[in-house]
């Protein structure tokens, strides 16, 4: 399997130089892998921090920025970062108004955010969090107790980071992050494996012909396998999957998520398959956003999240965001 | 070869109907394959319209919308569009001030944009083009004579696309896009062929563990083929490969591509390494664009283009830009 990488042992770091070199707007510290706005701690804001895994790229390192995260700690690929991150995160953001971690409903992640809420609360600095879990395909999974979360974390990041912004104090903005989760559904399908650097080769076998009906980011087992589907059939299944648990009596917001290798003209195609399924089950559609935003390395297959918006979420979604992986407004 | 579309006939028309759903700032005319900015023709301002082959999105209809291309002509994948639709474009966005077609430098684009130029002036359009053939890999290919037009497309819609929306008249359009491509070269490398819907499968041959150095976006051959190099080494080659036709004495905008199914942890690696051989090389960075913009289908790989600017080109290349594939400032 070849790879565009120097050696596996430094794929985190190097990203992470790039990301530094790219994006001088960003404070990276490379040795101890944490993303930072260059203008933290900004003044009476309440701090969004996330982090998780590697090989989700732009999650969340990418979502760092005005309107979004103040701060992300990428782990391992694949692998929970470690609560240190997570602490010196919050000490380089706080203000004194707070600290919001946005966790991701995966085992490894769940324990590494609690520990480092208590000892950053030991040292002063006030912390709440929200669990995303808006993967329907399974309950309980590989890595994780309950729903897996996924696509919805961007829509969390995004919402709640613009009401930090506009200066909500650390309860709203929790309880805004929740309300987002709680109004956001995925599904997720693969179409190939993904390989991780560490194996340099697919972590999981997908025979030619079949697709991974509900696979999970990391690649963990979905709903089902079925012999290969047209793109208007997944898009019928994706988004049933996710209404037969989200009945919208708002207009939602579609993220139409590229799992890493699958291109854009093909996205847009199935983006066109999820607009007409939404439109025969009368969802009105608020907002699309089509692309690679919450990947899986170089995993062939896309995700579908909706999120049932109101006029406060919608507002805050089309606020102002400037970052590596989202940006518009500024 | 599994793909997440519907069926190959159809692949072009389902991603300009995604197109149209996810956009509605846009205006899609799926039948024509015609887009278009939804406010066109916008008074007292030149049009710059673009189109190739499709496969290689956000190229050229993610490129629609305030600051950039006024129109896209698709053609169906890695095959140039007929004549009419670039007249349909014309006349749907000029007002007068008259038309810039953006031209990569493929035989059949070329051919058929003169022709289209021939056709619109016929209906009393002014027309000016420009050509674009930035790609240092090779002169002569499969595709056309002389050098192809690759990554610096980007730069020229955008920064071109930015003097048009000042009010610049079609001359000094013109003009600044010529400099554009003079000042702008590029070289790729894929890891892994890419596949076409139509033929189902890869369009060339790469076998385990070699790599090409200097592929053409569809997929054409470079200048060699080696045994799989890291990023570092990669980096090395392609940045020189560029720097030997293009000594800057200007900071460069970096553009750091991927060809569609690199991970973007890996491409945000290799733009770490991008950056250090141009600090070996003492050429200055002025800003740098990492992601998927200029892509092959599923070709796994990356290509750096380099684009020197002076005060002028840099002020335009951050003016506010709204499309689906690059957006700042609005």
């Amino acid at each position: 399997m070849k790879m565009l990488i120097n050696v596996a042992e430094t794929v985190v770091a190097d990203a992470l130089r790039g990301l530094a070199a790219s994006h001088p707007e960003l404070t990276v510290d490379v040795e101890n892998r944490v993303v930072v706005r260059r203008d933290a701690p900004v003044p009476d804001k309440v701090a969004l921090i996330s982090g998780g895994g590697s090989g989700h790229e732009p999650l969340h390192g990418g979502f760092v920025g005005a309107g979004m995260l103040d701060a992300a700690c990428p782990g391992e690929v694949f692998t929970s970062p470690v609560p240190d991150q997570m602490v010196r995160a919050a000490a380089a953001v706080d203000n004194g108004k707070g600290v919001l971690f946005v966790v991701k409903n995966y085992t490894g992640d769940v324990l590494n955010f609690d520990m480092a809420a208590e000892l950053a609360e030991d040292e002063g600095i006030q912390v709440a969090k929200v669990l995303v879990d808006d993967d329907v395909a399974v309950s309980d999974s590989t890595h994780t107790a309950g729903r897996r979360g996924t696509g919805a974390t961007l829509f969390v990041e995004k919402i709640a980071g613009a009401a930090a912004e506009e200066g909500a104090p650390l309860e709203r903005v929790e309880a805004i992050a929740r309300r987002v989760n709680a109004c956001s559904r995925s599904f997720g399908v693969a179409l190939s494996p993904c390989s991780t650097p560490a194996k340099g080769g697919p972590t999981f076998e997908l025979p030619a012909g079949e697709l991974e009906l509900g696979v999970g980011i990391h690649g963990e087992p979905g709903r089902e396998r079925r012999a290969m589907m047209t793109s208007r059939e997944i898009a019928d299944y994706a988004v049933d999957a996710v209404l037969d648990d989200l009945r919208p009596d708002n207009p939602v917001l579609v993220l139409v998520n590229g799992m890493g290798a699958t291109p854009q003209l093909e996205l847009y195609g199935f983006a066109a398959e999820v607009h007409r399924v939404l439109g025969e089950r009368r969802v009105a559609v608020a907002r699309t956003l089509v692309g690679n935003y919450v990947t899986s390395l170089d995993m062939a297959g896309a995700s579908v999240t909706l999120c049932q918006v109101d006029e406060d979420l919608l507002r805050l979604w089309d606020a102002p965001v400037r970052t590596a992986g989202l940006r518009w407004g500024c």
